[in-house]
């Protein structure tokens, strides 16, 4: 069996998941481009290889029909945008993913990057490079109404995050039904209209799907405060570019942060917005979180490979969630 | 009585204390260079002027000399150095300051900046800004053993928002014996030399006094993990710059996080450093913090003014710092 690993980097901080490849005499390659591949590239390099260890790239039914030999797909990570489930399963590909892994790196980031936000560090700290000192007004996040968009594994942990501070109202809403978290002074479940008007903060943490592509377009983005921060640390496609472009230039909302986008790398015009904070899809970024996915995926391949029980297969509801939406 | 404002911005978000001062008649000035003054540009100023409302600038024996006419000194905001207290109480010059108001700004802000600095987010925000792309590996605050130096109102803050990380190992450390914070299976109060040793995050809530001054030089710097992080949003003075950009030239360190400086504005050689995060001394600028000790500062000025009980005097141990250290 060969292995493909799309998703680079991989193997660098910690070498462990190269190491458990060599141990079982697995001939594997790293995507040699050392980027994110397209769809054309990963259809070309596809053809060879039973497995693959990937990371975001389109793995369309075209590229799964290129992929002759393919018998399964292995995610380093949580979002299955990028995968065709239906395809796959319909030529009988098995796919894994690791749902929990990336959670506590991306929910610390999304504390991060309100504060950095609500206080203008990122801008302080680029005239202060570029030899001018501007002092800046902020707000706290105890000050601020945060709406949380999406209450799974991460959206909760940055509810638990929020503990420590102190905030007078934190609003939550989710597309799908799992309302596990109870309401409390603070702490309420609303729709998410109520969270565009109402929030002071607005983040999402969300999956990509039919339903959620294009969630947030201008006319949501108009219906936000003035003075709201966006940030998605979630995937690109749900706030739309564009027009979260044109709403910033236009002075609407006071600041976004985006750390995922429509297509990675980014290069767009939101990199002429001074207070859209960019970063480069760094939400799983740390090297705890980033190794336990690499380890979790390449184990999970090896033990499709050995015939063994798989431990993280795609579940059920993933596969309804691209036929028929959420 | 004629009021002299030097701190800059004042009352900009929020008119009230100009109010209070209009109400009650009260001549003022507000800074009119719009910047920090010298001890020069001060000293000049001052003989005018009944009273004080005094930002971070130089009011020594010499300016405390020059002001014929002045019988108070109100503080916006904690810290004192900047203050020459027993020259003031010499001349029988009353000093009052803010010791509360700015905690909370100053303690969110500064977990912003550990996070930024984990994970890279201004380098990666830089990056894209100017249109490249890179991914980069970071550290979550759980992962981290974090050691906060000063353990007043804003460290003990601090402590309370890291509770909702669940970080592995908090080690604490004050120049003052307030040990109000019990020990736990995660928080512990240890020697300064051992958190420069131990820590991965260092974070300070000092007074600048004789004690503190230079505090942190090369010698303690190269103690310090060489993949440790130093945050610094109380006082400029204690860690010395210079051998701070020597450190960091040299690459040991991951990282800084500098808001204070010796000389306000800063133009100096950490501008040139990437990983240096510099921030205009914005710890206490958030809108309602900042009011809050605008209005605390003018309402006291005003109780001196007519003859009212002051509420906020600073304290006998301020003194005494100065006059014998700590």
């Amino acid at each position: 069996m060969k292995v493909l690993i799309t998703t680079v980097p991989f193997g660098k901080k910690n070498r462990l998941p190269l190491d458990l490849l060599e141990k079982s005499n697995i001939d594997y390659v790293i995507n040699p481009l050392g980027r994110k591949l397209t769809e054309n590239e990963l259809a070309e390099m596809v053809p060879d290889f039973d497995v693959i260890i990937a990371g975001t790239e389109p793995i369309t039914d075209y590229v799964i029909e290129c992929g002759k030999k393919l018998k399964m797909i292995s995610r380093v990570g949580i979002g299955l945008d990028s995968v065709d489930l239906i395809s796959a399963r319909n030529r009988g590909i098995a796919v894994s993913y690791t749902p929990d892994a990336p959670a506590p790196a991306v929910s610390e980031l999304t504390i991060g990057l309100m504060i950095s936000l609500l206080r203008s560090v990122q801008i302080s700290n680029m005239k202060i490079h570029n030899g001018s000192w501007n002092r800046y007004f902020g707000r706290r996040l105890s000050e601020c109404t945060i709406g949380i968009i999406g209450m799974g594994r991460i959206g909760s942990r940055v509810l638990h995050h929020l503990s420590g501070f102190g905030c007078k109202q934190i609003l939550l809403n989710d597309v799908r039904e799992n309302y596990n978290i109870n309401e409390s002074e603070t702490i309420k479940w609303v729709e998410k209209e109520n969270i565009y008007n109402e929030a002071d903060i607005i983040t999402l943490h969300l999956p990509l799907t039919k339903d959620t592509k294009n969630m947030i377009c201008r006319e949501e983005l108009l219906t936000m405060k003035k003075d709201a921060i966006i940030i998605n640390t979630s995937r690109g496609g749900i706030i739309n570019e564009n027009d979260l472009y044109e709403v910033l230039k236009n002075d609407h909302l006071e600041g976004a942060a985006i750390d995922v986008f429509d297509n990675e790398p980014y290069f767009g015009n939101l990199q002429t917005i001074d207070n859209c904070l960019l970063t480069a899809h760094m939400g799983s970024m740390s090297i705890d979180c980033r190794t336990r996915m690499e380890i979790e995926a390449t184990e999970e391949a090896l033990r499709f490979i050995k015939n063994k029980k798989m431990l993280s297969c795609v579940p059920e509801d993933e596969y309804s969630v691209q036929e028929e939406g959420l």
